[in-house]
């Protein structure tokens, strides 16, 4: 029987190494893809790799630079990361169309492979309010990827899972740890230290932290400060 | 009055080089945006610069990857580009959801400089039969773009302008011509010779050469063996 092959995309963060356990868990050949893309947290890319290692995907760092044009915290040094509660609306930790960008590279590498199925970590409960998380984004991208490749040709189409779509941050974290991801290993702030280490007060450690603590599992997170 | 900004794909190439001017017509303060993607006619990109320039553009180049999976005969060095007579269905020189990939980073650029216009010279008419060049996609793009951006809650939607949709290849170069563009500065070929010299045989070329002739407009391009 053939395996079939999936490109999960996989930041180095909680919610991509669970996306890519499920994966696994589904029988996919996983190849892993993540973006070099000027990101102010690029240590993210070290932990993508070792998560990708944990759990026998092929990986593969694509490097692009969004810092060209810049327009989020995350990808212009000028603009700082704000604490969690300072943010409003769409903050400005919001890189633009990034995931517009990271589903087309991965639209391409799944039509080479010619593998159907793609992975995203998106998520609508605990999720920042980037509007590149919705359903409904990610719907519409479905259909132009279809449109945009030679797959209808073939007959067949793309399948975009996110699986996490309308799962909470606890259920995640619940939902990893029985598919026996090693959470030490990925990272989530928006700001560490030299050392990869968290600093625990930007959005995203925040909605880290409440996870663990809802979920009622120890937080394996290095934070500034603590040991 | 503000100048309202367009980002406008710029290959290097015929079509392209006529979208720009058309652009520039309309009152645009144009972005033009190229990708260095591991194209084997790599030599386009300084027609491309020289194209910008000649047109008052802002230029950037994009440094991307796609020779990082190949799939096509112009990323990929084993595969060869046919002569235009040997190509058959989807040619071999198709590279995989390259349109999505090029539209995804426009999109990006035009959210951070807060355009509305994003323009490209896909055409359905004298064409090489690549799916990411048909109306429908141009259509589920726009969509994409919509929601995976922040454009939807400020009340403004992104518009792909693709001008050159419905019109023969002799039509766009009548209508650059009355434009002013300089056609000498833009290269088509696939296969180039180490000097940027066009093969004149390769689909490209021939759509090109067909173009000039049905157009009764002299065909500028230096062809291998030409002087």
């Amino acid at each position: 029987m053939d395996v079939k092959k999936a490109v999960v995309l996989l930041s180095g963060g909680l919610d991509s190494a669970t996306v890519l356990a499920a994966a696994v868990r589904d029988g996919f050949a996983c190849y892993a893809l993540s973006f070099d893309y000027g990101q102010r947290h690029r240590c993210e890319l070290d932990c993508a790799a070792a998560v990708a290692a944990a759990a026998g995907a092929r990986h593969l760092v694509m490097k692009i630079d969004l810092q060209a044009w810049g327009g989020s915290a995350l990808t212009d040094d000028r603009i700082a990361v704000p604490d969690a509660a300072d943010s409003h609306g769409v903050p400005i930790t919001y890189v633009p169309a990034r995931n517009l960008v990271f589903l087309s590279f991965a639209t391409a590498w799944a039509e080479v492979l010619k593998a159907r199925d793609i992975f995203i970590g998106v998520n609508s409960v605990d999720y920042s309010g980037y509007p590149d998380c919705r359903p409904a984004f990610i719907r519409a991208f479905s259909e132009a990827a279809r449109l945009g490749t030679c797959a209808v040709d073939e007959n067949w189409q793309f399948e975009i899972h996110a699986p996490l779509q309308n799962m909470s941050k606890a259920e995640i974290i619940r939902t990893g740890v029985e598919l026996g991801v090693n959470y030490s290993l990925t990272t989530s702030c928006y700001r560490p230290d030299a050392e990869g280490r968290s600093c625990g007060s930007c959005a995203s450690c925040q909605l880290r932290r409440d996870g663990f603590a809802a979920a009622g599992i120890p937080d394996p997170t290095r934070y500034t400060g603590s040991r």
